[in-house]
């Protein structure tokens, strides 16, 4: 899986594919995403920390991924009150994603409605981004999966929510962020993008509802959702 | 909290404000920062891995906090004996930061005394770097917080010294930076930046030493400062 | 040791280096990678998330080392298929590196012959890379090490296994790349670049070895093995 995502979370990322028995392959330089990802199973680009440096790399790993078949998932970070990564988003939600992922404030901006967020924090409920995330997903041809307490996806018809997972998730930095790696990891195995999204959000929220189990904290939790991931 | 801090300690660091009850945003473009820095509740800058283009997103963010009112904490890591960083630090220092924090080498050289470090690691003690500290934060007028064995954070008047902590935090990556993160933090909640440095130091300290008592080594503790921070 | 290594693996990188006793510090900007070179003990340079900033870092650091005198690491990150870090890496192993280390596919096609990997993973066994390892080194005059589930280490002429490790280092991220820094930190103590990558190894297989006897999952294992490396 070639992921493009932010700086914060690679580490965290990168270990959550290995304990799911994916393979993570960081390539950020833009001439070498725009190789790599026609090779890649999978692609997921994260613009959490953008750049116009890895803005650059985005658009041309997605712009080689298409005509290559390669499926790519989209995490549009913080969407909405800053310019580079509301424009980004924008530009490339129309250009054929698998999967899009985000919380409710997130996927409300990429659809155009208003959904009040700050930073990386959701201050909506999953609940009422559910209608804009129907409509983005019909209108661009992608599914959308909003994530919260309890996870919405939808093909723009259906939508299945996935219960389960721990607010222990929201005490550790780019829990979603491995999230949209693992959906990206998941429409290898499964046979259309709303599936992969969904099998890749249970996977994720029983892995995070057994690791919260003996959790002390969040340190203990993220640890242990590591184990359980790679336990199965 | 708004952080523009070095990759290194990236996810430490956003774990341990998340840990702690706030709400990190490490967002570096520099046109975003400048957008988000007046919307945040607090700022870090932190010179770590800093480079040319850091330095641009430093330099817009602290520019656009200052008309805000946002406070900010300038972290000078390995100032010294690096022209790009000690340049920079020594142009941020002048600009207005809430709290400067360091190590004693740090402090010494930022304040134009030679405390001798190479790299992060300091060679010189806390209390030598006192005075340094006291004539530095009287000149620019903020608060300067001297990070060891024991914390000393000064206005140019008050000296308060914090107690506590423990010798494994020099074996995990970034628990200085993460303290800086801390001090943005507590600016928020506190009355004013020398009792939000001191607040921050506290907190970090007897987290760290309630974490230490079940520590096997570095990674358990670092892990367990995660988990202690989080229960309060 | 200064390390220029890629965003992923930084953290985990500096941490294996506190717990093994020695000093991280990771200085990426051009100008201050060649005024901290000639200063550090030791420097690694890992390709991994190499753009054409820090290649350029790379290339400065190295040249600033070799009239100081100060020994470097080459980690060849997934070098084979991609342009601009096979290409680098090409150049720089002819710059007189103290030590080379990849794994199979990466030394394969770093000497030229063909390793078939896809990205960081191998798909060549360790014992088939040994002559094409022998070669390198003897050709340009450095030691090359090959990790997998027994390293090889060779100078040209003799050639050294190390036994031990786990498999669980194959699902934590940036374990091959902690090695490589942890033989470059090795390089200061030991007699000759030969001894330095055995002992490296040596000391990363053996508390892999212990770190995985408690392990649930690869999450604890990779907190043990920092508990371990700490442990002596």
């Amino acid at each position: 899986v070639h992921c493009i995502t932010n700086e914060v979370v690679m580490n965290f990322t990168a270990n959550v594919l290995l304990a799911a028995g994916a393979a993570p392959a960081m390539v950020i330089d833009p001439d070498e995403a725009a190789q790599f990802a026609p090779v890649a199973d999978a692609l997921l680009v994260n613009v959490g920390t953008v750049t116009a440096a890895s803005a650059e790399a985005m658009r041309r790993a997605v712009a080689a991924a298409g005509p290559a078949g390669t499926p790519w998932v989209l995490d549009p970070v913080a969407v909405g009150g800053l310019t580079l990564r509301t424009e980004l988003s924008a530009e490339l939600v129309g250009l054929g994603p698998a999967i899009v992922r985000g919380n409710a404030s997130e996927i409300m901006a990429l659809a155009g409605a208003s959904g009040g967020g700050r930073g990386v924090e959701t201050t909506a409920g999953v609940e009422e981004a559910v209608p804009a995330a129907r409509e983005l997903a019909a209108r661009v041809g992608t599914v959308v999966a909003v994530s919260g307490p309890v996870d919405h996806v939808t093909d723009g018809e259906r939508v299945v929510t996935v219960e389960g997972g721990d607010a222990l998730l929201t005490k550790v930095t780019g829990a979603g962020c491995a999230l949209g790696a693992l959906m990206a990891a998941a429409t290898v195995v499964a046979a259309e993008p709303l599936e992969a999204a969904v099998l890749a959000s249970g996977t994720f929220a029983a892995a995070a509802e057994r690791a919260a189990a003996g959790a002390r904290g969040p340190g203990s939790f993220a640890l242990a959702l590591l184990d359980e991931l790679a336990a199965g």
